[in-house]
């Protein structure tokens, strides 16, 4: 057995027990029953997921994905491919806005190079696990070959494990950095949820007009010329995805295997979710969707892998920028679970039964 | 000139050329144009109030005003008077969802009793400026006398002037404390919106159907027997107001005039806030609406006000447990403002002109 299929066979289902302490235990805490809202779900299933009644998620860590897009030939993205990996850097220097924000929260950033077109200099935070330079352009055959699907399903495994063993974390966070990343996205999307490219295209980093026509072309062309199946996910990201979208993929296997809830950031993190359920149904049962993206078609990937966002601040930024935010969500989810006084504790008076 | 005059007296517009710097450096950060969505628009509006092009707003300070309510007498409220002195407590002993919630942004927690029913010990964090202990039942007469509505307000006033004086803070939030004080901003809610108590009335902390129903009617009786108008803000808040919510109201007026910006929380606090708008307008200018809460009537007052609430996460507590939550938006909000590299910097490739 391999490393994908080793890390499928680990994952189970949530603790439902852990899960069932956590919320008796929210209807005992100082306020009413229920008025913390979604918090309350939310630290609800965070027990479940750590298999713990009582979870604590600091420190998080944001898994930053990086990889090229042959199809950006195809003019579908507003910026040139070497902004990929000039972001790498730029995440490596702290000066981006994951970097920002994972800060704020006390979250480290982890850049994984699964397919930068430019060689990258090792770097402390940078995993170097390039399995090619960059996809082949996916409107004119597969971006990739099967086996390198599964290569880069498994570098975003090898990642998460490396870096939970050599510190671990309570919450992870994926993040993408690819130019041309939204148009095999939208292509991931449509397979899997039925939809149409046109109705689920976006504007991505903001395409004009034309490029968005670029866009739909690309992707009608890419599903039209490799035919993938919703059925097998390992053939639809060999086909129409991305490397970065596989690492993303495995990374939240990887999570789901050690117990460790996933946010999903937006877009590109929605299709390696998609990706992630083909390969392992069970493993949506630990992620939390971050945040509904203003990009059109991740409403349409949340409501079909059944996930609730927690923000909807019209972001379309990606790097994990919007799991970074929810991230102290989740956080004073679980904290008001721990911390807080229960009436008994604090002599305040239950709720009069009228 | 009395206090509450002089105070509005200080408020001014926003700070456009601060605003507009904030703006142009957004456009200058590594991210497409736009792409952090409302936290770009949040970062200008906060450079707006606070007159800075790169305003920092930490440590925030969160106001839990606290007082009774005569209105209770008429069966609206699922929990006795009497908590919300334990209640009190329980914020002073660090132990409610405020305390857990604030203490994770590093913000501080200020209870003020402006009105609750019972005498409460002298406490570091308590300012005592009770008005009267409660108010009185508004279904019979006015809650308060319009004296006792300007020195709550007043009390709003001086509680936040003290506190910034003694250690000032870069954002302001407000939150409440007074069993039955849904009824009372219910009240308030239809006479500024012009829209039916039924229309507006919540469960509040979850009374059941029949004191739904008794809720429904002593905000009926209570605007039959006052006769308030919209017009005389004070009039109101002494008609049909709370003590708490007069001095949110005074808070808010408070932060206006010191250029900080000013969280509301939910349904109450949104009543304080649409009496603050009716005492000074351009008040409105420095708030940031938290989030929508459960209770029905909010989204109508926010409608009223102008305001978007930042999150929508189902909650219903009050105390400032929103804003709070929110704080951490608008605090991420200005570190990316602040923090984050520039095209330039970062030696990242800017958008192409396709």
């Amino acid at each position: 057995m391999n490393l994908l299929e080793s890390t499928i066979a680990r994952i189970s289902e949530p603790d439902r027990d852990a899960a069932a302490s956590a919320r008796a235990r929210q209807d005992t805490l100082t306020k009413p029953r229920g008025s913390l809202g979604r918090l309350e779900d939310l630290s609800v299933k965070i027990a479940g997921i750590a298999g713990c009644p009582r979870p604590r998620l600091a420190p998080g860590a944001v898994f930053v994905m990086a990889g090229d897009h042959g199809v950006c030939a195809e003019g579908v993205s507003a910026y040139p491919s070497e902004v990929t990996a000039q972001m790498v850097l730029n995440f490596l220097g702290g000066g981006a806005a994951i970097n920002v924000l994972a800060r704020r929260e006390g979250a480290r950033v982890v850049v994984v190079d699964v397919g930068v077109a430019s060689d990258l200099a090792p770097s402390p935070n940078l995993y170097i696990k390039k399995v090619r330079p960059g996809t082949a352009n996916m409107a004119l055959g597969p971006a990739m070959s099967r086996d390198e699907a599964r290569r880069a399903v498994e570098a975003g495994i090898e990642a998460f494990e490396t870096e939970f063993a050599r510190a671990p974390f309570g919450i992870a966070a994926t993040g993408d950095m690819g130019i041309g990343n939204t148009t095999p996205s939208t292509a991931l999307a449509a397979l899997f949820t039925g939809k149409s490219p046109r109705e689920l295209v976006g504007r991505g980093t903001g395409v004009d007009d034309a490029g968005l026509e670029r866009k739909v072309s690309a992707i009608e062309r890419a599903l039209s010329v490799n035919a993938p199946s919703p059925s097998d996910a390992l053939g639809a990201l060999a086909a129409v995805g991305g490397l970065e979208i596989g690492a993303i993929a495995g990374a939240m296997l990887a999570a789901a295997a050690n117990r460790v809830p996933v946010l999903v950031d937006g877009f590109i993190s929605g299709a390696g979710a998609l990706i992630a359920r083909g390969l392992a149904p069970l493993s949506v049962e630990y992620m939390i969707a971050a945040h509904a993206s203003a990009d059109n078609g991740h409403r349409a990937m949340l409501a079909s892998l059944g996930l609730e966002p927690l923000l909807d601040l019209g972001m379309r930024l990606g790097e994990g920028t919007g799991a970074a935010i929810a991230f102290g969500i989740c956080d004073a989810a679980c904290k008001t679970l721990d911390e807080m006084a229960t009436f008994g504790d604090a002599g305040v008076s239950e709720k009069a039964d009228r």
